[in-house]
């Protein structure tokens, strides 16, 4: 790996941009426990975050609340951002997820403090918001952040809930959240549930 | 894997655009030239537009022109998609890059028509504009596709390059499209250039 430094970029402010951009390609090493459709590997956060983007500009007209959809599109973008340090806690680990909001914590210290001021606290703003759902964007957002994996496990016939031993009472924590954020993403989730128990895949 | 019809969407607009967003998990198996960082593996469509949008929003600042930053990030979202029909056509493929307009088009065809007809109209719009460089956005989106793998290069010690023969020369090409889109990332374009003949990468 070559040293960033040696660009010598002028502009301290471009520099320390460019250093955090660099940062992110971590996200392409973080693996998620859902897997991807057309290949027998999990899914990395890159990918993971790439989907939740699209479809928040695909699927914007169907959030509860009106909502600014750029914002919703940052916010996923750096959703994961803090598992480089933190790694990925699975949803229906209940141990990981009991220290899982202090690692995050420290882990959003460290990355979003790589960025210039203002956008350090934009971003880490943002991420605040998508964890503390106090918004018509970070409910929506949440509600994609549930979906999404939801959906991949279905279409993959159920592998990921079977591997991690995950019954429908686990599954069916995550309707809350998708309720928050979108009546047709809850339905299109009661659906999957009732489908994938039917077909005996959960 | 499961068949997406058996989920029994009643609203047909919103079975269109799973439908489509399913098809999107496709890029994440479209693997380009570019390594990723932090691991011996190539860096596929999904990362590589996911980090794009990242680049949108963290450097907007630095466009050349005026630019609606959600314009952008939709665009290079979507800026790849073609290739899950038609493939990636690498940028120093000559051959490959004869055929490639008529295979992309073909593929937009596709791919887009498979949305609710205005959203059909308006991805195909977003990346016709892509294709054409004849906006604001189109040119700030094509100066991050092109400065993105270069840097991803040259951090890896300049390994694709190698590997595929490309001479300085050839890098240089990118620098029009850059120079269009953003005088900042020109300047960071160069420095890799520069940085990389003189440490023997290039």
């Amino acid at each position: 790996m070559q040293n960033f430094q040696d660009l010598n970029i002028q502009n301290q402010r471009f520099a320390k941009q460019i250093a955090f951009l660099l940062e992110l390609d971590k996200l392409k090493n973080i693996y998620r426990r859902s897997l991807v459709l057309h290949e027998d590997r999990r899914e990395n956060d890159a990918e993971h975050s790439y989907h939740l983007a699209v479809m928040a500009c695909i699927l914007a007209e169907y959030a509860k609340e009106k909502i600014d959809v750029l914002h919703v599109m940052k916010m996923v973008l750096i959703h994961d951002v803090v598992e480089i340090d933190a790694g990925d806690t699975y949803f229906y680990d209940t141990a990981g997820n009991q220290d899982k909001a202090e690692r995050e914590q420290k882990a959003a210290d460290r990355i979003f403090s790589m960025l210039p001021e203002d956008q350090a606290c934009e971003f880490r703003a943002l991420w605040d918001e998508f964890e503390s759902r106090n918004s018509p964007e970070s409910r929506f957002a949440n509600a994609l952040d549930r979906i999404q994996p939801m959906l991949l496990n279905y279409m993959k016939g159920g592998l990921s809930w079977k591997s991690h031993g995950i019954r429908e009472d686990q599954v069916r924590q995550n309707l809350t959240k998708i309720h928050d954020g979108s009546s047709e993403i809850e339905v299109l989730a009661e659906s999957i549930i009732r489908t994938a128990v039917e077909q005996g895949i959960l």
